[in-house]
């Protein structure tokens, strides 16, 4: 399956944070077609961009490592709720793409994706009738969703309903004790799937986890033995052929694939998505590929903001105009990159370190000997991609010389 | 002065996050009009609203406050970059309004507004050209802005190359050591004010600062004293008239209003900006207010955010359908309000605490006693409305019967 997507028609204006657009709109295609360079274009700052080097490098890493292990990919869609690279990601052979929220099953539906995994329990009514009106007007659209309790699967088949139309496909939760959601044990497991089987309306698809906030290779290793175990109950109780066995965050995929990869009792379903945009954080250091031949450099951290440095108050102390309202803090402040002096001069960032963020100001100590005036611009890479994102509604994609050769529109 | 100002018309469709909202686009006071009830209408989980009551509360508090305290009233539109609230503000008398970026100057200007206080250094030569041609197109137009360096100084300077047209404002920044922006010392101070003064096409203003940080009254009439004695060394240098002093988080208005309010020799500048919406959290402990006879009551949090409970996986632990894209957690996680049930009961969420968020998920602690059930509502307050107000593009806004009156829409 390979959508072809459709990708809707945004504007750039005035309201376009980051780029310096106070005349008449354009469409976000006639803007990136003015191929503009980064440092001479209309932007402003702070302004967050893309590398198209790097995303191409982080489709292609994981799109081979899926497809070299056998597992079907349905990356999460929710890290940069972006079409243009849901469209890539489907094109590098994507099973289907992963929703968190009932608002981005909407959105990737009217994107065009034919199959969505809602990696989350779905109790409002008015979207169940929704979904279910949709496979009904669609017999190409493959809807699958999370229950982990009696009242999540009656929610469900009493918002349905069913009188002839396509049963709504769910996957029982597994989780983990003192983790998220998900039956904490087979027995709660097996129950809830009796009651999905009971339920009308309803079809029993398989099962999910979530291995992410696993410590090690180990434990991670038991919850997928764990999920083993409960597809083949299920497919003994119930006699399903090969049901859904779905994980997956961006941290573990390399023991995912050594557990479930090319297995025929199950359809194994990875969902990892940060890797799309990676990071210079969290995932940096958390990586898989740390731990596999291709080394850690098999991704590459894709986002980077530019910030305009505003003021040098004391020695060691320089603020720079972007806060957390233009980049993400939640596991670990922006990493400095590189810092472009006022005569168009560049040297690494080494030493710089964020040390606070308010809302529009970070606070950088700066290592003695280094020269850092108002004006200079630095750049950072983020840690944590999921959340730096939604902070922008439009993010320009440049090549390796900070030349625009695309722009993306984010829909949060 | 009372602008008019100019609020574009935005669409609701299938992107709008929080409604359900599958059909034809629909304009946003069209989707006002509707009146929907937010337990009935076209809503789904996670949902922010706004109290219309509250918000009448807290506008006409600061209103009164600035009034009586003879205070010029710039309040930050950072909060919500919302042009109806900023009508508000100007209806209830505000000065002029305070913008954090250059992308916020552009925004409120779009609106409509005629004075604008960027408290920000503003180094990017294409804004400041922009500024200066906004400024003599437009002889109603009054801007200010922040410089704190020569390099400030210079680059405003140079950017305009003024022949004849209206001046650039500026005001010269004070700092705390150890804080942010500001010059350190009034030599400092001193010095950019006579590069100011000597630089072509700038015209020095008054002086500013920001008292947010410091941790008590004492700080705050010793910072406060700062800026008046910077004041009134740059009226006797330089021979000014009144020069603007502006200070304004929302933690110290009393104090503020105390050293500066009613003043003759400076025109005293608040600029606070959380009040609009208040919160349960940050600013429900440290406002000024608690302090004040009128008590803390004077204002209410605004900003109300309802989630579903999608998983009761274990005793005393539930997961509720909303995380750090639709909260923010950078001054605390949010503020149980109230539990609403399956069939529409009600009890105050009295000892229910959120103790992690991840992207789209809380984690709640549940007392004992307290019957949680998926399917369930849960309201919460939030603390600090400055960084959750930008995760929203569009707001209900609901009478205290959830009935919505109007709905706004941010520009973030």
């Amino acid at each position: 399956m390979n959508d072809r997507l459709s990708i809707p028609t945004e504007l750039v204006d005035w309201r376009t944070k980051g780029l310096w657009w106070p005349g008449d709109p354009v469409t976000l295609d006639e803007f990136a077609a003015r191929g503009d360079h980064l440092f001479t274009g209309p932007f402003t700052w702070p302004l967050m961009v893309l590398h198209a080097s790097a995303l191409d490098r982080n489709l292609a890493a994981l799109a081979d490592f899926t497809e070299r292990h056998r597992l079907l990919f349905a990356p999460h869609g929710k890290t940069a709720m972006s079409p243009v690279l849901t469209q890539r990601q489907l094109d590098a052979g994507a099973w289907g793409i992963t929703a968190a929220t009932a608002n981005q099953v909407l959105d990737f539906r009217r994107f065009g994706v034919n199959r969505i995994l809602l990696a989350n329990e779905l109790l409002d009514p008015k979207v169940l009738r929704w979904v279910a009106a949709e496979i009904d007007a669609d017999p190409g659209f493959d809807f699958l969703f999370y229950v982990d309790s009696p009242e999540g699967v009656a929610v469900a088949s009493q918002a349905v309903e069913r009188d002839g139309g396509r049963p709504l496909r769910v996957v029982v939760e597994r989780g983990v004790p003192g983790g998220r959601t998900g039956c904490r044990t087979r027995e709660a497991l097996l129950d809830v799937a009796r009651e999905v089987v009971r339920a009308p309306g309803l079809e029993l698809a398989g099962v999910a986890g979530y291995e992410g906030p696993l410590r090690d290779a180990e434990g991670v290793r038991g919850f997928l033995g764990d999920l083993l175990g409960d597809a083949a109950a299920l497919t003994a109780e119930h006699e399903l052929e090969r049901p859904v066995l779905s994980v997956g965050g961006s941290a573990w995929f390399d023991v995912v694939a050594e557990v479930i990869g090319g297995r025929s009792d199950v359809l194994p379903v990875l969902r990892s998505g940060a890797y799309v945009a990676h990071d210079d954080g969290l995932y940096r250091r958390t990586t898989p590929y740390n731990r596999m031949p291709e080394g850690g450099d098999a991704l590459a951290g894709a986002l980077e903001l530019w910030a305009q440095v505003t003021s040098t108050p004391e020695e060691g102390l320089a603020i720079a105009g972007m806060g957390r309202r233009e980049a993400n803090h939640d596991q670990g402040f922006p990493v400095p990159r590189a810092l472009r002096r006022s005569d168009g001069t560049s040297v690494p960032a080494d030493g710089v370190e964020v040390t606070n963020l308010n809302d529009h100001h970070a606070y950088l100590n700066i290592p003695e000997g280094l020269h850092v005036r108002p004006g200079d611009l630095l750049s950072f890479g983020i840690s944590h991609p999921c959340t730096a994102f939604d902070r922008w509604q439009v993010i320009p994609v440049v090549d390796d010389g900070y030349r625009v050769v695309e722009a993306i529109a984010t829909y949060f």
